[in-house]
Parts: C-alpha cells; structure tokens; sequence
C-alpha cells in the first residue's frame, strides 16, 4: 500500500490513578519512563520512525497536559490535540479521523496506545501495515490481537472466525469481543486457540470510522460535525462536553460488521497495573518482585517498586505491594493492586489532594 | 548537699540498630530529634542547666561519634569522653568515676543515658538531687526508679524494700534486680506495688562506686587502674580492648550490698524501641498510630515513623509498622518491632553496610 496514506493518533489521555503514586495528576503513565530511559509515550512515538513521518503523527492527550506531550512526543506542536476533558477512545478516535481526512481524503487512521511496553520491533511494524493495509482496502475496521499466553483476566479477548487469504503475519474475521472474562473463561479462552487478547490498537479507513461512529454512536457522530476545525481549543471546550462518554470497543468494535484482527506475535504489555509491572521486574527468591533497589529478608509474595534512589526493606511480611516515589510511599496488599483507584479515591474524598 | 560536688556522666554510646533505619551508624539515636527540635543528646545537656554548669558535664561515645557528640553536647571539647570501641556501662562509669576524681576527691557521679525522653523537668531535677544526696552520704549505690504503669517487658526492675527517713521523693532500700520480665510477671510487678521500673540512671559517690568495680569487677577495675590519664585517646585505645564487656546493672548493682532506689515521678520513656515510639506518637483510628505524614486507608493496628517530608499511605494492611527516611523505607510485623536489629544484622551480612 502507499504508506503516505497512514495518519497515526496516540492516544494519551491517562489521568495516573492506576499507577498512583509512581503516576500522579500533573505526571499520568504514560509521561513516566519504564525502564529509566525514555517515556512511554516517547518510546511510542520513536517506535514509528521510518514508517510513519513524525509530521502524520498525533497525540491526542487532556489539555493539562499537552506541554508535557509536547515535549515527550517529538512531534509539531499542531500535531498535540488537546482535549477539554476525557470522552473515552470514541470520541478521541472521531476526532483523529476528523484530522487524518485533513490531511488526505483516503487517509489510513492507526490508533496506538501511549502507555504500552513492546517488543521486537520488527513484528510490531510488520502487523501494523497489514492492519493499514487491510484497512485501506474498504470498510473494515481492524484490530490487532495478541495470542494469549497466559489466562489474564485483565484484557478484552476478541474471538476469531475465518481466517482472511494473504501474506504474514495471520489476519482474521472477528466473531465476537469479549472484555475481561473471569479466570476459569480466560482460561478456557487461552486453552481453546480461538482467542486473542485486544491490544487496543487499531487501522481504520478515516471515512470508514467516521460512518461508523455516525451508524453507531449518532450522538456522538452529529457533536464532531459540529466542529469547524478539530484541532481547535475553543471549538473542542464547547463541543466535548455534550459528547457521549464511551469506549471505540463498546460504542463501535462490539457492534459493528465488518471487522478484522491482525494476529501479531511482537512482544506487548498493556502496563495496566502494578502486577503487569511485577511481570517485567527483577525476580527475587520467595516470589519476591521488584523494580528498583529492594532488599527482601524472610519477605515472600512481594512486590516492591522502587522509583527513587535508596532501598526499601521487607521483613518478615507477606503478599505486599509497596510503591515508593521521592516523596510518597504506598503500602497495600499485592492481591488489591488493582484497586490502587480506590486509594486514590479515598485520598480524594479526605482532601488530600495535595499526594494526587 | 554542696551541688558542686557532683560531676555528670552522660553515656551516649549506642550503635544505631535498634532504630534503624531511622538511626544509622553515623548517626544514632541520641544524635536524633525525637519532635523535631533538638536532638535527645543535646536536650539531656539542657536539662541540667542551672543544676550543674556544663564544664562538669561529661559524655562519654564512640569515637567515631566524638565530633558529633560535641557538637551536639555543647559542652567543653575536653568533656567528650571518646571510647575506641564499646564496652558496656561498668566501663564507661569506671572511666566517668575516674574523671570526676580529678576534678575532687569526694566528687559526687551523676550518671545519665543520652536518649532518654523526660518530662515534668522539675520533678527530673528534684530526683537527680535527691540521688546525688544519698550518694554523697557514703557507700551507697543509688538508683532512680519510677512508678510502672503498664507491664513493660522491656525494662529492668527493681524490687523495693523498707522505706527511708527523710525529704520527697521517697527513697527505698533495694530488695532485688529483675531483668526484662515476662508479661505475666511484669503483670504481678505492677500490681504488687514493690517494683519501680529501673530507668538507668545512677548516682555513685565517685570513690564509692570505684571500689565497686574493684570487688565486683577486679579485671575492670585493674584494667582501669593502667590508665594515666582516662580521658586520653591513645591510653584509651590501648587499654579498653582488655576491659570486661558488662553493664553496670549485671557486674555491680544486682551484687552490691547498700543499694537505694529514688522513687521518681517524672515522665521517662527510654525510647527503646519503635513501639516505644508509637507511645509518643499521633492516634488515628483502627489502632494506628504515626510520626510524620502518614494516611491509613481501611488500615488497622499500624505504626508509621516518617521521619521524610512526604506521605506514608497504607491500605488495606493491619499490624506493619513502616519506617521511612529520606533513602530508605523499612516495612516489618508491627509485633516484630523488637527484631529491627536482626534486619540490621542480615543487611550486614548481605554486604549491605551501605544502608547501615
């Protein structure tokens, strides 16, 4: 395909709840580094050089932090668009759309994630331009998928059918979505072949997603058309907020016909949670984890990031999570670490929004 | 009494461990602020001021602290007493005995630990002259007690026996030393009304208590006896290392024969561990209790020291106690508070000296 139809739109809207207190309000995910070099968000938009002009790719990210994206981004500064508050992936990807058909009429839109780890580049590309490639042929509105290799309960899994003719990597007819099973269906996902995990990364012909936001989501459909130019602020404060609040998953993928998934073998982690950062971590005896300096003594099922210079010390405890930043130390049980929110929550509703 | 008489002994020997990683090795407790105003060195020197003028206040510390305790002591460079390595209280009080001998034959010793908190300070000074009152008199070894309110295992005991004649606060023979009870004893202790808990400071006549450690400890005591002069480095340095290792309390008090005990009733707490600490600490509900910023979320029976700026969050935990300084963050058993000094010993033994 003529790779100069691609526009590409990271999406970058974390508000830094789930990984509080290594993420905060002025500092989300995706502005953090994993691995003490460059950003997430960074390391997504470099992830794309070679095959995507820095001038066709856009970061769609919350107005309080559209500096920041600017600068981790190393893109134009037209190229950052800043949404008046968060509307979720739908409204987001309408108006990447709305954007990328500025740019060309047959414009391929590839949606990325800011805040994801991955590997093995080479994969990585190769299944984004056949998803580009397969959504620049006509309507259908491609996914790319993950086989699982482990029953996380965390993803969507999106159920395979047919699969479609053509070269490598392996692309499929969609069956059906299904978001985060419970173990025992993950399980059975994982064992059964028939599922992969959605990533949450996307190809769509412009013109196409857009009549699909317009047959499914026609509320939100009819708000972007009010906007004269996408990119505007002005414009955005006043039309955002009367936009339904729904995913691209839920308000489009789930419904729609014509759907595809591009089954990739690059190595990718969605990052969603402290356990997930447990998954890249250094291993230490006694099912101890950790991320920075740790010392673990008669310590089992732990997990410690560490995110500042100097050590945490375990001793004689168990099954614990403990994130520590330069000025903020958070304890909790390993097994409660998805519920990082409510803390953040708790903190909220006490007033102290001063540790957020 | 004729106050000039009395010389003050300050023993502010100890390592570090028991506080870690509050305290280290450069820099333990006594050098700490327990409320974040002056160190607990400087204010056992300012506690006597007015009752005996700093050039009769001694401080006896390790050599590598000897700089600190200087600075921290406010008292004549030549009144820090620097030992090359520890040998327990007999030696220190033997070294103490001897400096206040120089000063006059019938010098009265006042000896007083380095990390004490004390309250009510004219009740503190009252006792203090009441010991040295009954030290003066003659052969008698004089201890300060106080009334127990709970049944502390952690502390010595002292059994009291008849009462003696004579000016408040009250003074008793001494019946017996008991070390560190069980709860069950330590329980019969404080109901039996015969017990004061042994708070570890002394009054000696200086000739007194030297003839003690010549019949109670002779090693000591002729270890002592090569000194010239007891205050010099390279004496000290030759000497020390012959000397017994042994406190005061075990190598004479529970062995001599006239023993009196002042029933004291200021505030005392020996801060000897972080539970003491919890003691002086800020009551949340769930049991918790802090120093520092600290936020218990759905936390129950908790102790936070935060001796950082910032914030110590638990959720969702019960019963941790957590330490935090500005490099390192300590989390352990609440009820294995007692136990910090075998995570200082195992970080040693990790080759981890560094966090020391």
């Amino acid at each position: 395909m003529d790779t100069s139809r691609i526009v590409v739109l990271i999406m970058a809207g974390g508000s830094g709840t789930r990984f509080w207190p290594s993420s905060r309000r002025k500092l989300p995910k995706q502005f953090l580094s994993f691995d003490g070099g460059n950003s997430l968000l960074a390391e997504t938009v470099a992830r794309l050089d070679g095959l995507v002009p820095r001038e066709r790719v856009y970061v769609i990210t919350g107005a309080e932090h559209a500096t920041l994206a600017e600068e981790h981004a190393g893109v134009p500064k037209a190229n950052i668009i800043a949404e008046p508050l968060g509307r979720d992936t739908a409204a987001c990807i309408g108006i990447g759309a709305m954007v990328a058909r500025t740019i060309r009429e047959d414009a391929v839109l590839l949606v990325l994630a800011a805040d994801h780890l991955v590997g093995r580049l080479d994969r990585f590309r190769a299944a984004l331009l056949r998803a580009a490639e397969l959504a620049a042929d006509g309507p259908t509105l491609v996914n790319i998928g993950l086989r699982p290799d482990r029953p996380a309960t965390g993803y969507g899994y999106i159920e395979i059918g047919e699969r479609l003719d053509g070269s490598e990597p392996p692309a499929w007819k969609v069956r059906s979505f299904r978001e985060k099973p419970d173990h025992e269906t993950a399980a059975r996902f994982v064992l059964g072949g028939d599922f992969l995990w959605n990533s949450g990364i996307f190809a769509f012909g412009a013109r196409t997603i857009l009549e699909a936001l317009a047959r499914y989501l026609p509320e939100l459909a009819a708000g972007l058309k009010g906007l004269r130019d996408p990119r505007d602020e002005q414009e955005l404060a006043r039309v955002y907020p009367t936009l339904p609040k729904i995913s691209i998953d839920y308000g489009v993928m789930e419904r729609a016909e014509r759907r595809v998934v591009v089954e990739a073998d690059f190595e990718w982690d969605d990052l969603g949670t402290f356990e997930a950062v447990a998954r890249h971590a250094d291993p230490h005896t006694g099912h101890n984890l950790s991320r920075g300096g740790a010392v673990f003594h008669d310590a089992v099922d732990s997990l410690v990031v560490n995110d500042a210079p100097g050590t945490v010390v375990l001793s004689g405890v168990e099954g614990l999570l403990v994130v520590r930043t330069g000025d903020t130390v958070l304890v909790m049980q390993r097994k409660d670490a998805e519920r990082v929110k409510d803390v953040v929550r708790e903190l909220e509703e006490r007033g102290r929004s001063d540790l957020l």
